[in-house]
């Protein structure tokens, strides 16, 4: 192994010299509406091509055509975005890169213990075309080394040597996101110079790592070397392993989530031949060369970098590639190991029933419990990704606040991602719960089906019982509420029938008020779903509720209705639109079997003139009602606030 | 080197093993309110206590006296959750694992250049007492082999042995959270036996790595390993490397965050001696191992986890503990390339003016052009770690809606942390906006200096005029409210003053009902910042605001207050308390030179038996004005649910 004592080439600067410098402005000026990381990249672009060191390989022939100023960028984020610059779109041949690739499919074919049989995973601190092979076994080090390449393309899946091959270009295409070819030329260059990698196959074949003829395989690995990319395609090839397998542009998986782990540690000890060390601490990214002149470096859920520029260092990196590298992770804090924390990242919002309620009206009486007992009714809103650290601070979390809980409501609407450690949290946590007796529900976590498949399996015959999911937030509120208030025995008033003179709208009327004022109610029943309002109707009447329960709902472009409130009966509705006279802006839906009182304009316009004092406390009446529903939103928009 | 061809220990089940197993629970039943992490280590203990393999150190003698049964394991979050179980209190020496720590204080010292020009990084694939110098310089390969360890003491400052002696010990404090001290039995005992390492003391001396007697630096060294510890102490010591440095239990900054990067690439690369690839590709997190039997691992941002089992392997490593760390990374998912993307994570709400307001209370005109032009100021609130990739998420959603913004506010109010790469973003998206003559507003990001030092540092003389920050989130929109509605021309009221038959309680108002309840009127003056409505006071009035403008506001503990609504002339204020006849919930202050006219309650009861129409009109007016807020808040609740 060769230890550089230089510290860091000449052209990049110390790691230490990154500071915020007043007097050198690297940021660029003012360039109208282009992108803050295109404009980084410009400059970045221009000041690595100052880099002229280094020399284009020449021991396969075709590479040497290479022009060697070819220099492009290309980075990628996981959600999508792609920025390159330069020689982006030239194409050159993927050479060395295409190794993690290849040995992602093998995983995927094979599963990791045959893998490992026969390739392993530790740095040699060797050259890249250095043997490597066991003494003993002959089992190459590890498959970032052309033996454990050839070692890798022979555990390749395929009847044929041409089906292997196609197989190894569509999976190619699908990391890029556009149909790869081959380059020919450098194909047959290759394959007509590669006698020391013939001599390793011969080699793998005399150990018996290769069990046959070790000659398609060698070509098979001559092929995946002579894949035609662009720098672009690298870029997009890295963030699908930064994004755990799918392509972030297309949405295509191109190697199962549970294998990036593999390939990145294999390129993050070995990617880098002999410089695996210094580049973990300088640079800090699994990363991977090629002879071509490309690049490629990840940070898992982050980025992707691909970098083509043909003039290669002693080791047989890219010189400006390495630059680029070095230069992305120190001004973009690219390395693996400066990551803040996350933990308290997942928990949105923690309140509860005594802050925020469900849409259904409640009584005076029933709010007065809530607001008293509300607390036992606990609403965690999770968002973002759920893992050991994160799920961890909300499980905390609520142990912390135990001795008051009887509902919890887990709110996933808002989460990106779960993992299965996130799952085993909330399953031993629902265990916990129910030995309690507390309740927890899981609420609009049917999008993030691996919770439901781990709490299915570790349950067992008791998830039936135990699994209580909801897909409205809402209605997981109310259905706890309603707990609440029954078992501190608040009367629920949804399935009595009141008497007119219970009426909210009718509080403060004395009895020959009620009398006049019931003289012009007209009663009206309404089965279950009938709509009593439609958007744009006119608003002709004032509702008080005799029986049964509505809804004001608005529809969903989706289809669904979207509930703004549920009244009781007892209580009055349709008064906003008869204060300010505007068509309906809602719909109005019977819940249950209902029936209403209904109150004209004209019959109120008529009460105005003939008994001014009955509509006077019907108007305080209705505003007090007003006041409570604002007091209740300004609560709420504080608590979301 | 040596490869382990058996691939996985037999102990340790191989990583594919690991789906979710209807058949075998790993989740325990219930116990009453234990920690659902408790209950997973709980049975971890169980299983991994099976292993007896392996044996206690002898080459210090001292060493050999260890109870081989002792088996603690410790797990700390970033968040300063500590969860331990076992021997997790037993005192034992920390050995090599103090190589890091040490490594970090070096850096902190001297600086990484000169660091690293007596101490490479490379690994050496040698097991842990190697000398492993360059041939050439007689620099040792790594910090992490008793070579490069002794170097790295050779760098501590002090100006005696026993001043940084003291320093060691101080700062391994900090990372522990407790005062820790030296096992003088052990030192004596290594120092009696250590001729190796004295060997290696003046090998480094002959070379000129070390450039004084090396006796002093050897003993330092003695003794930094014969620090005695905990494996809780581990498990927190590992957690503040795992929080940039920062002790999560008692918040106290035990090393420099930029070089926490560089401590743990050295534990990656080099930390598990000739394991390193297969530790990387197995369990995935930097980690370090000592000979009595302790091994930390670190996921960054995640957790810290320390193990303590005396029995080692061949290769020096506790064999509880690497099946430990194997189990929990596989089990929690620690593996540091197995992350989710986090890109989408940052962007908390997107919303803009046309939907989501500030409390100043407008008029209808104002109200109407708000709905038509506030898409132009767009609202985003951000949240958790602004790195590099979840600032793009950002700045590219910005850049993608550019056409009709006007206003940019930022809301900094929810976010964690923020590093340099997400303010080099913010900074460029600022150049940007302001060379398309569009206003952006920093809001809430007071709390993160660096966002304002960068600024300041990359902007010069523009900063002044550039950089808009505003502490008030509210008072950041209504400023691009009223900036938006006089660029539309659109009447702001807040200055004038209103005749009484403009006020909006008189809308449809005759003139003599007009001159009737202007005769009960009561006009009062206040000066700015007078309180014109007190928490608790009877509702004895009614306001209407003729000149000036009213804010109703809540204190706050911290001694601020909180603006619930903006009142300017025309409108009326105290209508709540009026109607429910409730105290005051709020305090009413003057923001400006203020007119009021006021109506007493006693004038409303005398109006009311006089001038019915009178009162009825009053009361639409206020129920009208109250739908108005109501829709506001439902509208935002909508936004913000």
């Amino acid at each position: 192994m060769q230890i550089d004592h230089g510290a860091p080439p000449p052209e990049l600067p110390a790691v230490d010299d990154f500071m915020i410098n007043p007097g050198k402005s690297d940021i660029n000026g003012p360039t109208a509406a282009a992108s803050p990381v295109e404009e980084f990249l410009k400059r970045l672009y221009q000041d690595c091509r100052q880099l002229n060191d280094g020399a284009v390989a020449t021991y396969i022939p075709e590479l040497a055509k290479a022009n060697p100023d070819w220099f492009g960028i290309c980075l990628v984020t996981c959600t999508g975005s792609v920025y390159e610059i330069g020689d982006s779109q030239q194409p050159f041949t993927i050479q060395s890169i295409s190794k993690p690739f290849v040995y992602g499919m093998a995983l995927e074919d094979e599963g990791r213990a045959k893998v490992l049989e026969k390739v392993g995973v530790e740095p040699t601190g060797d050259a890249f075309n250095s043997i490597s092979l066991d003494p003993g076994t002959g089992r190459p080090r590890n498959p970032m080394i052309n033996a454990g390449a050839i070692a890798t393309a022979g555990l390749i899946a395929g009847k044929s040597p041409a089906t292997r091959l196609k197989r190894i270009m569509e999976t190619f295409s699908t990391y890029a996101g556009r149909d790869l070819s081959l380059d020919n030329e450098v194909y047959g260059s290759e394959s007509e110079t590669g006698h020391r990698n013939r001599a390793i196959g011969y080699m793998l074949r005399n150990f018996g790592i290769l069990t046959e003829n070790p000659t398609p395989t060698v070509e098979l690995y001559f092929e995946q070397c002579s894949i035609s990319v662009t720098c672009r395609d690298l870029g997009i090839m890295a963030a699908t392993l930064a994004n755990r397998g799918v392509n972030p542009v297309t949405g295509k998986q191109a190697l199962r989530g549970e294998y990036v782990e593999s390939v990145l540690s294999v390129m993050g000890s070995c990617g880098m031949y002999d410089y695996a060390g210094e580049w973990i601490y300088r640079i800090g990214m699994p990363a991977k060369s090629g002879v071509a002149g490309g690049v490629i470096a990840v940070l898992p859920g982050h980025v992707g970098i691909g970098v083509f520029s043909p003039r290669l260092d002693s080791r047989g990196n890219s010189v400006r590639g390495i630059a680029v590298c070095n230069e992305l992770s120190r001004h973009l804090d690219l390395h693996m190991f400066n990551r803040p924390s996350v933990g308290k990242s997942a928990l949105r919002l923690k309140t509860s029933a005594a802050e925020l309620n469900s849409s259904r009206v409640r009584t005076s009486q029933e709010s007065a419990v809530l607001r008293e007992f509300g607390d036992n009714i606990q609403i965690y809103r999770l968002q973002g990704n759920l893992v050991f650290a994160t799920a961890e601070h909300i499980v905390r979390t609520v142990m912390e606040h135990m001795s008051k809980l009887e509902f919890l409501l887990l709110d996933f609407k808002q989460v990106l991602t779960i993992n299965e450690s996130a799952c085993r949290l909330f399953c031993q946590l629902l265990l916990t719960l129910r030995s309690l007796g507390k309740e927890i529900l899981f609420v609009r976590a049917v999008p993030h089906p691996l919770l439901r498949r781990y709490l299915k399996a570790k349950l067992g015959s008791m998830f039936d019982t135990a699994y209580r999911s909801f897909e409205d937030n809402d209605l997981a509120l109310e259905w706890c509420e309603d707990r609440l208030l029954e078992s501190r025995s608040a009367a629920l008033l949804s399935d009595w029938t009141v008497e007119r003179e219970a009426y909210e709208a009718f509080r403060g009327f004395n009895s020959s008020e009620i009398a006049e004022a019931a003289s012009l109610l007209e009663r009206r029943n309404f089965p279950p779903g009938e709509v009593l309002v439609n958007i744009g109707d006119k608003a002709d009447h004032l509702y008080l509720l005799a029986r049964g329960r509505v809804s004001v709902v608005l529809p969903r472009e989706n289809g669904e209705r979207k509930r703004l409130a549920t009244m009781s009966a007892g209580m009055a509705f349709g008064e906003l639109a008869l204060l300010d006279r505007a068509p309906r802006s809602a719909m109005i839906v019977a819940d249950t079997e209902v029936a209403c009182d209904l109150l004209s304009l004209e019959a109120i316009a008529g009460l105005r003139a003939r008994h001014p004092g009955i509509v006077i406390k019907l108007l305080e009446n209705l505003a007090l009602g007003l006041c409570g529903m604002l007091r209740k939103a300004t609560r709420e928009l504080a608590v979301l606030d």
